[in-house]
């Protein structure tokens, strides 16, 4: 699977039952069985190689056994590539209302209708298997950063009986299944959960739990310390985590695959990203502006509209606003990868400090 | 420009700026620079021959003089394709405030800050030669179905003379101007309007003021009516009618350009035109549905995705709903357009008593 390896930095290639990626790689995320705002065809125009799929929205709507019914989530959502589906763990602590955590698993009453809901580490792959996903992920609890250490610790151990039992669960043999390691902001605790779960017989591990408020240096310091307890033959995926500098320091620290919503979320809210840094379209500056909004972005948005355009449609509620400015914000963060990719391939190990310390999110 | 004629229905083709158009034709609608949720690219890929753009909101926002400055409203949001401009007096009624008629003109409070406004004949002129459209439609009153005879009768008398400061306020060469007959619900009105409006020099006529309410006997009885007062060799355009039913028998009258929101507002509310009548998409037993939602069509949606997947979309609120029942509903439109030119061009005489009684509007 891995290719080269540039000071850490990997390249490779994961064999999926839909397609392989090659990685690093961004996933778009694909909340409720489509990418918001951005068609099938152009996310695929947009060599997306792989979506993730979240396993919470998708139970509650349209449910998983409709899914499974009508062929699967890639049937369904008429996306061949390969699709990557969270255990819903995480929507449930952040949009699920009256969360009762136990052993057996999370009571939760849905954010849409009011009803109550149980997802056990077994329920979560059925769930899964349903979808009929490439990556599964074992059902986990993301720990706020704040907590104390006791709590971590107990949770993370939960945590681990809970991947244990979502292996046993396991009943498909052409989906993948990847561990999650926790442990809060204790490097000796997530040093624990790493050496636990990689005796098990995962195919990828993923780190959780980071990018949830604990500010820029101290998700850096964990995931470069965790990236390096995991196994190097299998993928590792760095959940949730997001902004542009943010991935490209993961790169350089050893991850092969990300996902977040940024780039889509903030497409939504006129924000977009560019080689000079964070733009927002709102400014009245772009009113009459003819140029592209990133000069040296060749994506279809760029090579076709205006920032006067652009800023036309967000300030009139267009849809059109959040088709081109989610294409956009998708393309850089494509190209990015590509450019990551492409940096590993050369050998050159300076791309790591000089493009994790870009301007990436400075706002121009 | 007339290339065959049957039983009353007409082919041709109008030579514009931008491309020529094979009529009869539907004229989406392009309200603010955008029709709503379809990218340009798609609208394309959809033989949208011509679009239409919105003189009120494009004059108030983001201003007619900017996009003059950006090279027009075809360079503006990257069309290349003929565009039609309404006048803008349609929308001074329907949505400003306070509105205020003289000879001069109308005075008008904006929908969108309360700013006040006014629209006169000359400056509706400046500004869709600002816009830079292929067809500039006068200024006029769209006056309410149930008026009584007199204020029809002295506000006809205005458009009458409105029409002629239009023709004098005219600069450019290289765009076309369409008069509008009014008259209300009074054919010897509308026959007066026609005889004065036929002897000016307008590149094509429009009927206005249908639609409105009147109900569909009266909509179809004065557009007959009228269409026959027009000349043979010039384009004819119903305004704002809008059902496939009422085109197709529009087309059998003698018209040549039609434009309606109803295929776009309707895909935004799940409403959708099929072969059998129209469906919406919310119905409960679509919900596990793996068929196309019109198995006898070929646009990109029902070749991709699902009933069951649409259904799902709008249920969730998600934007790719809004997208791909656009496209639908459009094809659908261009689609009935076609089948209309082909009839003609086959004589096929029974085409329009057939298709015009058929079931369009009917909810299956």
């Amino acid at each position: 699977m891995i290719r080269e390896t540039v000071s850490g930095g990997r390249r490779g290639r994961i064999d999926l039952p839909h397609q392989s990626v090659e990685t690093p790689v961004f996933m778009p995320v694909g909340t409720a069985g489509t990418v918001k705002a951005v068609e099938q065809g152009v996310l695929e125009s947009l060599d997306a190689q792989i979506i993730l799929g979240n396993t919470y929205h998708l139970y509650l709507r349209p449910g998983a056994d409709l899914i499974r019914e009508l062929g699967g989530l890639h049937r369904f959502m008429n996306w061949d590539g390969p699709i990557l589906t969270d255990s819903g763990g995480y929507q449930v602590f952040s949009l699920g209302a009256m969360r009762k955590l136990s052993e057996e698993g999370v009571h939760f009453q849905s954010h849409l209708d009011g009803s109550f809901h149980l997802l056990t580490p077994e329920n979560v792959i059925q769930i899964q298997e349903a979808l009929g996903s490439d990556i599964a992920m074992v059902l986990d609890e993301c720990i706020p950063h704040d907590a104390n250490r006791d709590y971590v610790r107990d949770s993370t151990e939960r945590t681990i009986r809970w991947a244990e039992r979502c292996l046993k669960a396991r009943n498909r043999g052409d989906q993948l299944m990847f561990g999650i390691i926790q442990g809060g902001m204790h490097k000796d605790l997530r040093e624990q959960c790493a050496r636990e779960m990689n005796h098990m017989p995962f195919d990828g591990f993923a780190v959780g739990g980071l990018g949830v408020g604990e500010g820029e240096e101290l998700l850096h310091a964990i995931a470069a310390s965790t990236v390096g307890l995991l196994p190097k033959d299998r993928p590792r995926y760095l959940m949730g985590v997001g902004r542009p500098e943010d991935i490209v320091s993961a790169v350089g620290a050893g991850f092969d695959l990300f996902d977040c919503v940024l780039p889509t979320r903030n497409a939504r809210n006129g924000t977009l990203f560019t080689s000079a840094g964070k733009v927002s379209i709102k400014r009245a500056e772009f009113a009459n502006d003819p140029r592209p909004l990133d000069e040296s972005c060749d994506c279809y948005c760029c090579r076709n509209f205006s920032r006067a355009y652009l800023r036309h449609l967000y300030m009139a509620g267009e849809i059109l606003s959040s088709q081109l400015n989610s294409l956009h914000n998708l393309y850089f963060y494509h190209r990015l990868m590509e450019r990551c990719r492409e940096a590993i391939r050369q050998g050159r190990t300076a791309f790591w400090s000089r493009e994790s310390t870009a301007t990436f999110s400075q706002t121009v």
